[in-house]
């Protein structure tokens, strides 16, 4: 491929990101939720159950370490984030491969002023996929980009990236949810915090999306709601969208019809100035007398880390799912590992899903 | 368990102390030296000693390395220690299970705000156990406590706290002057240094207290004598201690019926001021000259690191015991993690031990 | 053994490089390039080639994974290095070893005051081999020095000291060379950079002065020529060394008669003051125009990271072989490892090398 970087990362923002995300059938950059359709998704979902349930007896667990047998994973984290590094790495565990953590690239030839592009050849020699978690999207297209040019190659999944992406966080998302809902078609979902510039909420309403009749209530502060291309985006695939500002009022009047609520953190780090001291606005905090206007079974869900906007008041609510989210986090993350490599579709087969 | 905090923090330091470690007969929160009993700690010995062997041959090494078959050890060391860090490394690694590394607590969620309870939460939907060192004694509870609560949870052991405990050390520390003489009742035994802050000294004399007939001669500038709780805790297990501030004339006096002298460093990292100018006091120098006054087989121990404490002139003395002590970490360190796994009477019988 | 550091350490740098460096007929303390001579480094270059040919399918690889069964890596990097450190944590795992990396001196024991004597003797009980990057050559003598007397010990490979020495560079060079050309005899080479204080270059130097007839251009600026003594040991063994300060006129007259050019970068994380703000002299710069004073046939190397000196015009050029270098890093280092081991004879038979 003797395509150029601006061509390149231009693909993944239009209609050929299917094309550049995808070779020979499996998802090989995993850059972008909106990559990924309905039949995906559910085969993903499918994947990551038949993995939890084979990890549980000695056999499975041995079958589900053929999958990165030999294998070596990159983990690289420019950004803190324990969580989800921690849980790419347990994912990678699991799946048998060799899992290497490079937390800090101060200790990489960069600081001698060498390019991407030979820093992500050097990288393709030694391992055999990138998990990357960078705060510039530029950065991660460049790597995308001399690892599409070669000689060495090798998939790459995004473990979010400033404030745009956090794919696989969807997926564990709608997995999470999928698992416990049942199905997705016709749900009523509240997304809360800065919407515009939190990338799990976006990542996720972008893959629910993906399912009928879906109805979604962003509630932001008005200067973060999401951005027109999200919306427009949702609304062409048929979601109904409504946006608020507080989430007492909506839920007053409209609680009892939500199947899940899904709060974020106001994303503080961002900010500079004023803006940094806000703390989270009372209008997004899940506040423990609202538990009165919705159902015991509404679902209740948070990315983490959580600061005050999901009191501790809430962890002992029958939909309560947050700790279910972190180890399906793994799950999730496995079975997209597992499809990267072809073996997904083995991995079902032997739990007969 | 709905148990909260405080209370369960106190536990760990009254006469709830065995319920609140101990989970089915088995170690869960190893916190606190004084948790274990004689028959534990020759049961822990006799188990560092078998592992010691089979590691020793192929067939062995396979029996070892069954304990922690695909378990996953997160060892979290907030404050610099390559030493214990590494043996608690090395030891998992020989009982067949995968051991990670964090070190720096700035590349964890806790920047964001996040309580500890989550964090916690976090960590043990991904590892099996948690090795944990940390400054703060308050931190260590708060972990052990979120772990108690679930739903995720795993076992713990505390890699040294603060200036208050090393359990690991001094099991250590017993299984290397049990395994070299034989037996310890009877023993009589200085520990110098500035005990009311090493960890080390006091987890070895709570330790040596669990044995008929201690002798303690405690050797420290005047104001880092042993607390008085310490001592209390001694004599109450009919230990004999004395106090004394200078190595030369208790040698000089009594040296020959010494079996150990068990040397420290001033812990100058904890002090501010004027006290981190000291260097350490002639008067608890092991000096080469003191040779004289012991017997060759007088065993002679540090926890190392070692700065001008104990000088080198010492590495050739017949009962120079650090080299061992440093391999002996790391078949205690297993025979504890064994014992928390359930898996030690196994490795003790495979060995005939 | 009982010889002091400084006996010791002149051994590294005298005739008893050899007797110091090897043990029982295997290399035990990898820190000099010349510790080699031409048969050991055909050796080496056929067990590269064996286990570069083993790891391609899966009976091969289990035979590689035998090598360093149950053995624990030390890659301790005191500088940054992704690049040769994940080469040689790559090359352990191809081998079966467990690699642990080290890349902060700062949080072990030297931070209170522990000599590197007691430090190696912890490392040494903790784990089978150490690779060792470091800027000062005394402190990887000493590091040598304790593991030479013991009680724990294991063998020490340097992955680069200061600007002295970087013997597996030099190896995998000579291994790219050799694999590319098929025999070094009568080959002419040009070695561009600052190369008085480039251990690339210097190392590749002394290797290539084991074979025949061998011509060396070194391209620097006048500041940084080779020091008398690299050029008086390689006209010692027959080299016809020339020495330039310009690319252009050497390339424009000569060009046609090399069969190699080694490119480096100007050592600038070296420089204090005004020679920092230097950037590359274009003398040194392999200008694109140049290509047409060279066969195509004629190999480009670079030890990478590159700035500007090799501009990536040259990535399409058929004699380049930076990416080849990358890879055959790993096989060079994991043949060293295994020749350390005395695995490397049972490789080559099983590959009928």
């Amino acid at each position: 491929m003797q395509i150029d970087l601006d061509t390149f990362s231009a693909m993944f923002d239009g209609p050929d990101l299917r094309e550049v995300s995808f070779l020979g059938g499996r998802p090989r950059f995993v850059l972008r939720s909106s990559m990924f359709e309905r039949d995906e998704l559910e085969s993903l979902c499918a994947t990551a159950r038949a993995i939890r349930s084979l990890d549980a007896h000695e056999q499975g667990a041995r079958l589900l370490e053929r999958v990165l047998h030999r294998k070596r994973v990159l983990h690289l984290f420019a950004q803190p984030s324990t969580r989800t590094c921690e849980s790419f790495a347990t994912a990678t565990a699991r799946l048998g491969g060799s899992a290497r953590v490079l937390q800090d690239l101060s200790a990489t030839s960069f600081v001698k002023g060498e390019t991407i592009r030979d820093t992500a050849q050097v990288w393709a020699a030694s391992f055999d996929l990138l998990v990357l978690r960078h705060p510039d999207d530029r950065f991660v297209l460049q790597c995308a980009h001399s690892l599409a040019l070669g000689p060495h190659t090798m998939p790459m999944i995004s473990a979010g990236t400033g404030t745009l992406e956090h794919p696989t966080q969807g997926l564990l998302d709608v997995f999470t949810l999928l698992d416990s809902l049942g199905s997705l078609d016709g749900r009523s979902v509240a997304i809360v915090g800065d919407t515009s510039r939190n990338r799990c909420a976006r990542s996720l309403a972008t893959l629910l999306s993906r399912f009928e009749q879906i109805r979604i209530a962003f509630v932001s502060p008005p200067e973060f709601e999401p951005e027109q291309a999200l919306l427009e985006s949702l609304t062409a695939r048929g979601v109904r969208v409504e946006l608020h500002h507080h989430l007492g009022p909506l839920l007053a009047a409209h609680g009892e019809s939500l199947d899940a609520i899904y709060v974020t953190r106001l994303q503080q780090e961002w900010d500079e100035g004023e803006a940094a001291l806000l703390g989270t606005s009372p209008g997004l905090v899940l506040d423990p007398g609202y538990r009165r206007f919705l159902r015991p079974s509404c679902r209740i869900l948070h990315p983490l880390p959580r600061v005050n906007e999901l009191p501790t008041e809430w962890d002992d609510h029958p939909g309560f799912l947050i700790w279910d989210q972190v180890r399906n986090g793994i799950w999730a993350r496995a079975a997209l590992i597992a499809t990267l490599v072809g073996a997904d579709a083995g991995l079902r087969e032997a739990t007969g899903a």
